[in-house]
């Protein structure tokens, strides 16, 4: 049947790519590269959280970016408009970036220039959350309009990061979003996973987030 | 190399599937039952449009719905306490329902008592878009805060639809949202595509839809 075929060849991809992500992971802690895998739906405002992390940390951080999408340049168009160096990878139609792929990005970048690299994954809750990228750390965003349900729905995502943001609190006052029961859905996957609430928008809650990345980035640059 | 084989396996596995959908709505056409599937990112409001549609069609329709998920029973049970007959499919991690799931699913329903079931597919723009499910329409949901470039970044959800439905309108005054450059980039992909702005929320612009989706039934059923 096809679908036995289908799980039979991810079981053994997954194992091939396991090991291709430990190998750049090693690379990565030799060159004293930090690298960040961003995951969430269409829209949670990847984009933008990568914006404004770059805004505000730029003088302390040498801050390059990797977008992977389906098709289109439209993320990475924007962020070079901000002043980010950033690349754009295309999938080839695949939902998710496995570490072959990663690794082919990170040579079109000259790595002794950066001091983090954030991958910004393929919109997508489910297949980006089943391959390891090689990233030092990941993170799950999910915006308020999607609603406070989904750890229920998609419990891999949030039980394989390293942080969840929850992005688009300005909607919290017309959305039926609750907070509380978000938190206790997330933390029953994953207990001690730091949430932070912000609005890439207004620019509040970012601090918390600023700050976790940067300690990310320093203790893994200090080996 | 792993990316190689993967997609090897998927051209095997949409051929395969190609056939099993075909068969699966020729057994549709003799029983006078329409299928829809519904898509969409997570959050999107394939549930809400589900419930609204039910509520409104069924003095007319004979509807059942099939919820597809990871994980989790929310949707079916949210349905099935707004009164409508609902059951739940698990996709055992997998991101898309192929014909063969839908067929297990549909032999859990007596098919002599719906004149139309809905699919509410998993929460995903790339994968259910490459696997024919055996739906007689299939319909693509995009909510206002995911944003107006989805269709430049998820083409293949867009260009095999056959009606898209623009959710969330009530977000319109907080987000930035061009219904205008929207439609222009659906229709690049798909020309004909008919597009129904409304908000399950407030009620808005539901009546074409409706109209739409009794217009398809009808048109099915009636062979």
């Amino acid at each position: 049947m096809a679908t036995v075929k289908l799980i039979q060849v991810k079981e053994d991809i997954l194992a091939d790519n396991s090991q291709a992500a430990t190998s750049l992971r090693g690379d990565l802690r030799r060159k004293g590269v930090f690298l960040l895998n961003l995951m969430a739906a269409p829209g949670a405002g990847k984009t933008s959280l990568i914006r404004e992390t770059a805004a505000q940390l730029s003088k302390d951080l040498r801050l390059a970016v990797m977008e992977a999408d389906i098709d289109s340049t439209v993320d990475a168009e924007a962020l070079i408009q901000s002043g980010v160096h950033a690349i754009q990878l295309h999938t080839g139609g695949l939902c998710h970036l496995d570490a072959a792929m990663v690794r082919q990005g990170l040579a079109e970048l000259d790595l002794s220039a950066w001091d983090a690299v954030i991958l910004e994954n393929v919109g997508n809750l489910v297949c980006p959350a089943e391959f390891d990228t090689g990233a030092v750390k990941s993170v799950a965003i999910l915006s308020v309009p999607e609603g406070d349900d989904k750890p229920l729905k998609y419990p891999l995502m949030f039980q394989t990061v390293d942080a969840v943001v929850v992005n688009k609190t300005d909607y919290l006052s017309l959305a039926a979003f609750d907070l509380i029961a978000f938190g206790d859905r997330v933390r029953r996957l994953n207990p001690m996973v730091p949430i932070f609430e912000v609005s890439c928008r207004t620019g509040d809650g970012l601090k918390p987030w600023m700050d976790w990345f940067q300690s990310a980035v320093r203790e893994w640059i200090r080996g």
